[in-house]
């Protein structure tokens, strides 16, 4: 049979009417998508517009009392007008340099080692894809197993589904009762699921279950989950709850049973016992802990003294270290052994400020001398810089009157077990003050309550000569040598792994 | 015109035989998609198996050393024949426990108020959401900015995006130059970016900053982003790096200038001595710190000791916190007061052991008997349950006859900035071993090696008349009375919040 010429030309007519019909149809629906203000040529204006701010802005946009507090390669430190800057690898000879900085660099990488830093690069998530699972939070115990909550799968219909889970830490299972043929590798680092069942796929992952199977701490495993091409990873930390050191305060909360009073004293008997009968007006049952690295020991006429002898001029900080190694209260109240305490000199408001706020030390002020520094770090590579500025951070909520800083006095309250933490480094045996709370930074929240006032004696040489000539000794070892502060630099330069400060 | 009925029939022919080429082509399709082995019926199946495993399944499935290692609401201790459940609540008398408990909880409550527990349940991501953000690892100094790293939009095209991001710890910044009408809020908690253009919007979105503007510690702010109805949450945590606490070995790296030996003593003089010439021995000019809580102190004539008094029976842990309080190098090799060092006695191996490993602790073994255990906790609401078992979890990577485990004999090395974060309680005065290692749960990463041996000095009373009595009396402070007992059960029910042990 041959086609009709008439019809063939009929059904090409049809077809060219409804190409055009759809043709239409088709820039009518785009139309309705598209912008009701007119738009400017596109591209052009894209790359224009793809471009940072210049430089000089950015140097001020994320600056804190003048510091910049942005990641940068290399921090510095500038002296000014008003402040010193110290650039702690001076403390040491040009010749012993080379070595001192390979040391520091060894013994610095095998504390990175055990850290476990420097920390891999932050774990990305990519777009559009069809998995629901735990972001941030899922916790477990060495050896431990937790459900991993939020796993799912919506991605597009398909006859069958399959999904890996594949963990490197630990192990992984499910709670949902399934033949083997559904889910291989029960109980394995790799985990796989195959069913045509949707919601069969989902039950299973709704009750997956993570095991750590590695006895370590402080570990994260980024547990992969796929299907086909798309792959999420998920942090799970490995690690131990913080175990509780909590104190009893005893049935009528005493404060002698809440607070330890500690100190140092090193050649100024006199001083020392002048201070314990202020601290007697008051406080007649508080216990005193004191540390003494003096020549002769003292003999103290008081119930209520814990003391303590150490080698001659071991040092102050060592003192200090040791001082509150004894303590057995919930909080221990630092006091210098020339202080004097007066009525202003209310342990109980310190003693407030930490039962109600997140701090971790409380200074007071000494004759009303208010003195609060604010320690800022810039990291790099060679070494960080740290910089020192009076003042404070902010106010420190539900009491207006005292605020949150870095450093205090030698006057605070401390939560017994966080001071512990920290410390004083032994290795400070003269003049030193603010190296604590540079050891502290990140790990004590410092606040400063300058209402709280202890008193100060006197520094007019004492009558007596004995005494006089004491105090000549202790003059000799409290003076701030160049050779002290030479050694407080090289200690920042190593242990700190400090560059400068300012 | 007319269609030829002809052709009429021979259009329906083509049709109906394309009809039938398509279905055996589609079908022919789907079956290279399924499964090779004949399938159930589908959804009788999925009804069928939504269940989770039986009870006494679960019940095995997540033991370790027979202890369930799974989260659950309530942990329990059950004694058996070959070990001990102790009940620490059993310590108080029934009169003062209500109050002893409400105590308890009172501080419980205070320590997670500053530890920010309980924790937020995970934060989980809904599928198929059209944002590329960092799921984990974006960290901030308090005060400071960073790069929020991989932030995208990968949504439906659309004439204008519209994309807001919010903090709550923080404020949001973009580095992109642009101007004010495209974003909104720069330097704010809430950002908004409002384009036509999807590439500029990428860009924006690519050199975001987050500034931490609150000054604390230890803080996570989760960060939204959202355009429509699509929300994304991602954690920012704001803290501070750890900050290194080196020592410097010196340039010859001798073993002096590495390790310190750290001792304590009470009432036992000779064996003191004995011991510390069995060290001179081996190790003549290493410092040896001792802590001495006796009636009358002693006189040392050994230039490396360093000679510690203590109020007389302050006691034995309280002691120990005080000799590590004192060590200034990185490494403190713990002996107690009558052990023996032999020739098997290698400090040497030991520090080998910490420096290549993440070890905290490495203990030995006191006359060749290897005395390890581990520690399994299981929290609860009510107190933990912590169960004590002997052995190790596994071997140490790298030093195949050591091992990794939980607490060890009183004969090992540490990393002396790790092992004084723990520190020894001074509240226990008397018979105590266990109590440390529990402290340092989850911060000491403990280990041993029972090749490295010390000797034991032998428990035959003193010859000498006068020594024989200071035996006795150090023999009646020694004996684990049931008051002592008591006092220990009692502080593991308050300070340590645990319930019970095996």
């Amino acid at each position: 049979m041959t086609w009709c010429r008439s019809e063939f030309l009929r059904l090409l007519m049809i077809s060219v009417f409804l190409l055009g019909l759809g043709t239409v149809v088709f820039m009518f629906r785009s139309a309705e998508f598209s912008s009701p203000m007119p738009e400017r040529p596109h591209s052009a204006l894209a790359d224009q517009m793809l471009k940072l701010l210049p430089e000089e802005r950015l140097k001020n946009l994320f600056t804190y009392d003048g510091i910049r507090l942005f990641p940068k390669n290399q921090c510095k430190c500038e002296a000014t007008t008003w402040q010193e800057s110290y650039n702690f690898q001076d403390a040491y000879d040009l010749s012993e340099l080379p070595a001192v900085k390979a040391r520091r660099q060894a013994e610095f990488e095998h504390f990175q080692r055990r850290e476990g830093l420097p920390r891999p690069p932050p774990l990305l998530a990519q777009p559009n894809l069809p998995f629901g699972y735990p972001v941030h939070g899922v916790e477990v115990m060495p050896l431990h197993t937790v459900p991993i909550p939020g796993l799912q799968f919506e991605g597009p219909e398909a006859p069958i589904y399959e999904v890996t889970l594949t963990a490197s830490l630990g192990t992984l299972n499910t709670l949902a009762d399934i033949p083997d043929s559904v889910v291989q590798g029960r109980g394995q680092k790799q985990l796989t699921i195959s069913t045509s069942d949707r919601k069969l796929l989902n039950f299973i992952l709704q009750h997956l279950t993570y095991t750590s199977t590695v006895y370590l701490h402080h570990k994260v495993d980024f547990v992969s989950l796929e299907s086909k091409s798309s792959v999420v990873k998920f942090p799970v930390t490995i690690c131990y709850p913080v175990i509780p050191k909590l104190y009893d305060p005893g049935p009528e909360r005493k404060l002698r049973d809440l607070v330890t009073i500690a100190t140092k004293t090193f050649l100024r008997p006199h001083k020392f016992m002048t201070m314990l009968r202020s601290i007697r007006e008051y406080y007649p049952d508080l216990i005193v802990i004191v540390a003494d690295d003096s020549k002769e020991p003292l003999k103290i006429n008081d119930k209520h003294v814990e003391y303590y002898t150490m080698p001659f001029g071991k040092g102050w900080f060592a003192g200090r270290n040791l001082a509150i190694s004894q303590v057995t209260t919930k909080y221990v109240l630092w006091v210098d052994d020339d202080f004097l305490f007066n009525n202003n000199t209310k342990i109980e408001v310190l003693v407030d400020v930490l039962e109600k706020t997140e701090l971790d030390v409380v200074g007071g002020s000494v004759l009303g001398n208010v003195f609060q520094f604010k320690l800022l770090l810039q990291k790099s590579q060679n070494g960080d810089c740290l910089h020192r500025r009076p003042g404070s951070f902010r106010p420190l909520d539900g009491f207006p009157r005292c605020v949150v800083t870095s450093g205090v006095v030698n006057f605070f309250l401390a939560h017994t077990e966080r001071l512990q933490r920290v410390g004083f480094d032994p290795r400070l045996q003269r003049v030193a003050h603010s190296e604590f709370f540079i050891d502290g930074l990140g790990s004590l929240l410092v606040g400063s309550c300058p209402e709280v006032i202890i008193g100060h004696q006197a520094r007019s040489p004492a009558a007596d000569p004995e005494l006089a000539t004491l105090e000549k000794t202790y003059s000799a070892f409290r003076t701030n040598t160049r050779n002290q502060v030479r050694f407080k630099l090289a200690l920042h330069y190593f242990k700190n792994h400090l560059q400068c400060s300012t």
